[in-house]
């Protein structure tokens, strides 16, 4: 167990860096950094983000890289958020960005963003046993949960975030009652999707949990139009207030903080939006956030409590797999892995999960179709939401399904030193060894490397018992051809092998 | 109701055409052409149907052409299987192929047409009641149903055929013990992957239903290997002739066709892997098929008894679809739709009925993930296993859903004349009137055609009260215009309109 762990959020508006402490299971947030990116207003309309904002975005990183040096990487995460998943060049963004970190940076679903934030908001709320509704407006989406201590109950992701809404609404910083009216309907127009299951709901609690919510119940606490709280009144009163700067640049308002001025109409039209559409009247503040909801999940999985698994399971019976089968592959696959490599013997080594969750959900496509099922398994993990898991961890599930029946062309494109090649090869392996779907258990073969490949050892008597193994492993002899690969069948004799 | 009606199968080794009089609910199948059109060893090894290939459908076809004159269009249908399934070309081949034939041609996918057989040798069991095995190996796929009376219990259909069995396992028509025993573990280790859930439902009875049960029953019977049945020893006394002809040019099996031999070694491989890997001992014939099954959807749909209502009610509840929500929307849609077109008001009515299913599953992939639903609506209706539904029905429900919300531009490259355009629009009308989910019904809107493309027409008070509709509307025109096509939004006020 690290002492120290850290989370990274590379929001839309903007970085943060957060340490926090372990003790006794608890987090002490200890030192934050947070760096005012804007990455959403670097986004060009053609969706590519310019170069200025991947400078500032580097330059913010390169200085978090310097304060998490000697900190193991399994005791830091980094996750990015709304303009990272729809940007179109995000991936040259993420290269290069990972070299300056020195971390990996998962792109995760807006969701399971929801997620993270309620689990950090339910570690700060004072009465966590009443129903909350919490609302995160971020810089490129806006997230709102409804939950109940540690459980969120709703969680819903929307494509609005006050740069966005801030650029888009308020041409050149007028501020006029047309342009506030149009941003607000079209924030309601969002919300209106969603707002009756969570008024059917219902909530004991408001609370709003983003640099948002922070910055307006700072102007209206320092000017006394509310207390300890957004309201109502307080947000009309700030609107007036609005209304008479007429523009941006004049708005001088106690409690504003300047790196908070080009978002803030966004901002607030999102919320004055949410408050109608919700009929809320009064909104308490959060401090937890997507950071801190990191940092309780990192320390969910030294605990051995990976939400990762538990999605797994639920995913076996709500998709309706077999998990006879699932459990007998998934078994096999992990047993070949562990002969390749006796580190991955160990349940929690990161590649033995991988592949115990792709075994599991493997056949999770046939719920959609049987024909080329190994597709629709592709599809489905690659893009359901699945708590617990990134972006970066679904595609390479989904991968991982994909190439473990039919043409392994369609994963040629896998880098050659890619590990998930030796994942693929146990997860086909033993999906071949299973396809009678007896139930039997491991069965008496093991796998090796070898300078072309990969060498499979199984015992005549055994494999003369099987002819249809023996046919099936001769096709994926050619398979692994086709991606200039080797696959050797080793056949053991009384103590003989024979190539 | 027409008395006649006619089925065409455009299969993979023939195309053929039925026709049947309808008497009391019963067809009585009257005259039927077969066209040994081979079309599945015309697929090169990339996958592209060639040219001699394709002259021989269109020939056929321009046959089936003659015969069908006088036919009304809604009592013909014709269905294509695995060889169009699968080539890459498929798409010349059919656009000419219905020109030739004068009909739509519908690609059915393996499931479907496992489905279609069923239905086909149901209506000429002697004993329906019994529990039976029905095995079709066609030219391109082998279907493998197990059923009782009219239902299905399990449907398969593998990607195995005897044109292609026979074509890749006896290069230059030599037939040994070993090329036998290939194709035959071959077919098996296909066989094996289903085999164990069928043998574990069980059966009193398997049934062979194409023509190469035909063919095999027929060799059998007449030469005294076996009586009324296909037998594992009838089979084995086949298997010693083949190889002591030793070449398929000197077999000269009694009751053997010449259109036969060319397919005969392939069929007789995988029928005797499905007599191993399913433990059969004896197998009857019935020459119900594909083509009557075809014939009986037909009527059943005639009788409103279409298959495919059950299906969309079924998958409402299998992907919990909200039912309050899809029937407001579909109601909502298809009274827009009549006001476009009076002719649609009647539920009968083709566009009608696609645009009823579609807004009914139009939230379906919301059990994917909740972002960007609408594709994943489109990915689970354009590839899940839909009985009743053709591939062209399904290709329809996808793009309507995709088109339902978002950005036009998505279905843009739909043809100027398409009826889908209208289908999508009064989708889309209908869904942005009921985004706030609340149960209500048709709302007071009308919708008509305009030079431009439509008008949506409301009164003045009932839009006022609603100003995220009108927000929503707005943002809505809009879209169309990025499509080149015009939406007007027509408010009436007090009787007068204005645009």
């Amino acid at each position: 167990m690290h002492e120290l762990i850290a989370a990274i959020d590379l929001g839309s508006n903007s970085f943060r860096l957060q340490v926090g402490k372990i003790v006794n299971d608890q987090i002490y947030p200890l030192d934050g950094i947070k760096e005012p990116v804007r990455l959403a207003a670097g986004l060009t309309a053609d969706k590519l983000l310019d170069a200025a904002a991947l400078q500032r975005g580097f330059d913010a990183l390169s200085r978090f890289n310097e304060r998490l040096r000697g900190f193991p990487p399994e005791a830091v995460r980094a996750v990015a958020t709304n303009t990272l998943r729809v940007a179109k060049n995000a991936r040259v963004f993420l290269e290069q960005a990972e070299e300056v970190l020195g971390v990996p940076i998962e792109v995760i679903s807006g969701r399971e963003e929801a997620r993270l934030i309620y689990v950090g908001v339910a570690h700060t709320l004072p009465e966590p046993h009443r129903q909350q509704l919490v609302v995160d407006i971020g810089g490129g989406s806006t997230e709102l949960i409804i939950g109940k201590s540690f459980e969120p109950i709703l969680l819903e992701s929307l494509y609005m975030g006050c740069v966005g809404y801030s650029l888009n609404f308020f041409p050149g910083g007028r501020i006029t009652r047309e342009f506030l009216r149009e941003a607000e309907l079209a924030a309601r127009s969002e919300l209106q999707t969603i707002a009756l299951p969570y008024r059917e709901a219902g909530w004991e609690v408001a609370v709003g949990s983003s640099g948002s919510a922070k910055a307006l119940i700072d102007v209206l606490e320092q000017n006394g139009w509310a207390e300890g709280a957004i309201t109502v009144e307080g947000l009309e009163r700030m609107r007036n207030a609005l209304l008479r700067a007429g523009r941006l640049d004049r708005v001088k308002l106690v409690g504003l903080k300047d790196d908070r001025v080009p978002v803030i109409l966004g901002g607030f039209s999102i919320m004055s939006a949410v408050f109608k559409e919700f009929g809320i009247e009064r909104m308490v503040f959060s401090d937890g956030a997507l950071r801190l909801g990191v940092l309780y999940d990192l320390l969910g999985r030294y605990h051995h409590h990976d939400l990762r698994d538990a999605t797994v399971s639920a995913f076996v019976s709500r998709y309706g797999i077999d998990p006879r089968q699932a459990t007998a592959v998934a078994d096999t696959a992990c047993h070949l892995l562990a002969c390749l490599d006796p580190e991955t013997a160990d349940p929690d080594h990161p590649d033995h999960r991988f592949l115990r969750w792709a075994a599991t959900l493997h056949e999770i496509g046939i719920s959609v179709a049987h024909a080329s099922y190994h597709k629709h398994s592709a599809y489905i993990l690659g893009n359901a939401d699945m708590p617990g898991f990134s972006r970066l961890d679904q595609s390479r599930l989904a991968r991982i399904a994909l190439g473990h029946r039919g043409k392994l062309a369609r994963v040629a494109s896998l880098p050659d030193e890619s590990p998930d090649w030796l994942l693929i090869a146990c997860l086909r392996l033993a999906f071949l060894l299973h396809r009678a779907r007896d139930g039997r258990g491991v069965p008496p073969v093991s796998l090796a490397r070898t300078s072309a490949g990969f060498a499979i050892r199984l015992e005549r008597d055994w494999l003369d018992q099987r002819p249809l193994t023996a046919a099936a492993l001769e096709d994926e002899q050619h398979q692994w051809l086709s991606v200039g690969r080797g696959l050797a069948v080793q056949v053991r004799d009384a103590g003989r092998a024979t190539a």
